[in-house]
């Protein structure tokens, strides 16, 4: 889908009903505030902007020092000239951008800047982000039900030598009774993201909160770690194949699931604990999940089914259907608009299927490389798990 | 404390030992690098700058497009011109930065930007940050202790209209021994920030954990929210004078407090309740918390001293030394690079020891308006609490 610039000219023609202050001067940006127009979810406290219209269009305004020549706005893979406006400051709106958490910059004069207006989002690296309504969609969004909490959790890996940081979703109500014990589900980000961004960008905590409260899914609890784990005799190496995630693997299975079966309430089996991810995430839960079948019996690949999921399967094709005994959910997901996700998927399906093996397979339609696909993917797993 | 911009001569002279790749270009950057720099606590991931070397000084390294003019990195209130080295990257030395978390940007042709090499801190917006070591002072670093989790907990506020987030630390063996109940600090941050920057800046979990660890601080819950609350009939109004808390102070006193004895295993009574917090927050720390000691036993108030400080003690000040049996703490901090907090601070101490109210009062040393001063505030703040 692509975004389109509107000019001056095409708003009028839309839409109507605006008061254009033409100055005369070609180029020049200029709509009167018809009223309609708020803030959008991710736009910051004390500025105005981006707002988002009710029939959908949002409206960027960027304020360049005067001697700017060119500020433009990128967003998916596309830029869009910015004009000035009489007070010199710099616009767009964009007609339909896509729903779901856009990542943004703008471009003054080659240099990439962030908005200050809106939030930012961690994509190796920062980047500002747009959270755009998914019209018939609200399954992420947080509603008048009990909330779970969201911990940060603080340990110390021998595996890295390092201090780090997880986080962990407790379901709603896990303070209320502390006797009940909870399933656990390890949930992995991608490369391009951090251990923060399942629960920022992904909504983790308010799916399970919705879905939980609907009596969709079991109350369980969620741990996100940080995937990048590199021993410290690793630093600066570049890693291969298996050996990329060996570091952390092993501190997931000898110190993360340790730690939080003797810190939080959990029901610490292998019949209670699942393992998925997005994209780097899902070909970890791939690679470590398929390693570790004694640890974990469901696993959920989102966006991630690797490139050599073939070699990675040689074990389990020879088992046939036997396997299906061994792993009570392999699922995959992925969006329309991310081919070469689907394909593999496809070709997974087709392998998977000759061997007599189940799996299941979710398509997202309309969403690509992105947290829409990936919000949609838990909001189909998590049902799913400990049943 | 003025930084000092390190040109390649000045290296030479006060250092030695670099070797010096002249092109023979005025004003080109060029070091190599003598294996004594390393990357920050702040630097990102895949970034390989900002580094310190082993004797305090931190090197700046941003990549600019060609057709950049000028490149300055401002951190404080300087400055400072970046040097291109023969890869076309802009660089910069900085001999001397003031220890602790100091907030900077850089600004190309007079566009500000961030580095994308460094951790993002939230003041008003987005800027980076560079964590300086301090040295002889690691209280808000993380040790070899058990921790405590930092909680994103949510709730819906009907004062405000909206889902609210705020952060709750549950001290270390919170998870352990589901009878004991603990005291509750609110701890709110300034008009800068919001309720994250308390543990992502301030470290406050690292300061309260080591302090349990040593046996310095009673074992505590510490609740931080967003300082900023309106009415959604307020919505674009500007507030003043005591108006400007009242909503926060409705919301705080009826919705928060409940919600947190209701949800976390608390001590819910005036003996245990605290309530400090940072600028903005030390000023609503003074206000709310003078005007509700029924819910409030312990005050800190950090660079927080507001402007109408004897308009508001009005009543105090005629109970005289009766007051010291309602308040258990009133303390005041603030750094002595912040004239105009130290001198209310030292009004206050006047007005108040006239009137023979007790009160206890901090100086940090060779500190200003900024986390390193509020840091050691928490920490000298919270050993007197709940005794």
């Amino acid at each position: 889908m692509k975004h389109r610039i509107v000019s001056i000219l095409f708003i009028a023609l839309i839409t109507g009903g605006y008061c254009f202050a033409q100055t005369g001067q070609p180029g020049v940006f200029s709509i009167t505030d018809d009223g309609q127009w708020q803030k959008t979810i991710t736009t910051h406290r004390l500025a105005q902007f981006p707002k988002i219209h009710k029939d959908g269009r949002v409206w960027f305004q960027y304020k360049a020092p005067a001697t700017a020549q060119s500020v433009k706005l990128h967003m998916g893979s596309d830029d869009y000239d910015m004009q000035k406006d009489s007070d010199g400051l710099w616009n767009v709106i964009l007609t339909d951008p896509k729903p779901g958490y856009q990542v943004y910059w703008i471009i003054v004069d080659g240099t990439e800047v962030k908005d200050p207006g809106s939030d930012i989002f961690y994509s190796n690296g920062y980047r500002t982000v747009l959270e755009v309504p998914s019209p018939g969609e609200d399954f992420y969004l947080p509603k008048q039900v009990p909330h779970g909490d969201v911990r940060e959790h603080w340990f110390y890996s021998k595996v890295t030598g390092s201090f780090r940081r997880m986080f962990v979703y407790t379901p709603p109500f896990y303070e209320r009774d502390n006797s009940t014990r909870y399933p656990v589900l390890y949930l992995q980000h991608g490369a391009g993201e951090n251990e923060v961004e399942w629960t920022h960008s992904g909504k983790a905590n308010f799916i399970l909160d919705n879905l939980i409260a609907e009596g969709k899914a079991r109350p369980m609890i969620i741990v996100m770690n940080n995937g990048f784990a590199t021993r410290p005799d690793q630093e600066g190496q570049t890693l291969t194949g298996n050996a990329r995630w060996a570091a952390f693997e092993e501190m997931l299975i000898n110190e993360v699931i340790p730690d939080i079966d003797a810190f939080y309430r959990t029901i610490p089996d292998r019949e209670n604990r699942a393992m998925a991810g997005l994209s780097m995430g899902g070909m970890q839960t791939f690679t470590i999940g398929l390693n570790n079948l004694n640890t974990f019996s469901y696993l959920g690949i989102f966006s991630g089914v690797p490139t050599n999921y073939s070699d990675l399967l040689k074990d389990v094709l020879q088992q046939g259907p036997e396997f299906n005994q061994k792993l009570k959910l392999f699922w995959t997901g992925a969006g329309t608009d991310e081919a070469s996700f689907i394909n593999r998927q496809n070709e997974l399906r087709e392998l998977l299927t000759k061997s007599g093996i189940k799996a299941q397979y979710y398509i997202s339609s309309n969403t690509g490389h992105e947290f829409q696909t990936w919000r949609r993917c838990l909001h189909e797993f998590a049902p799913l798990l400990f049943r």
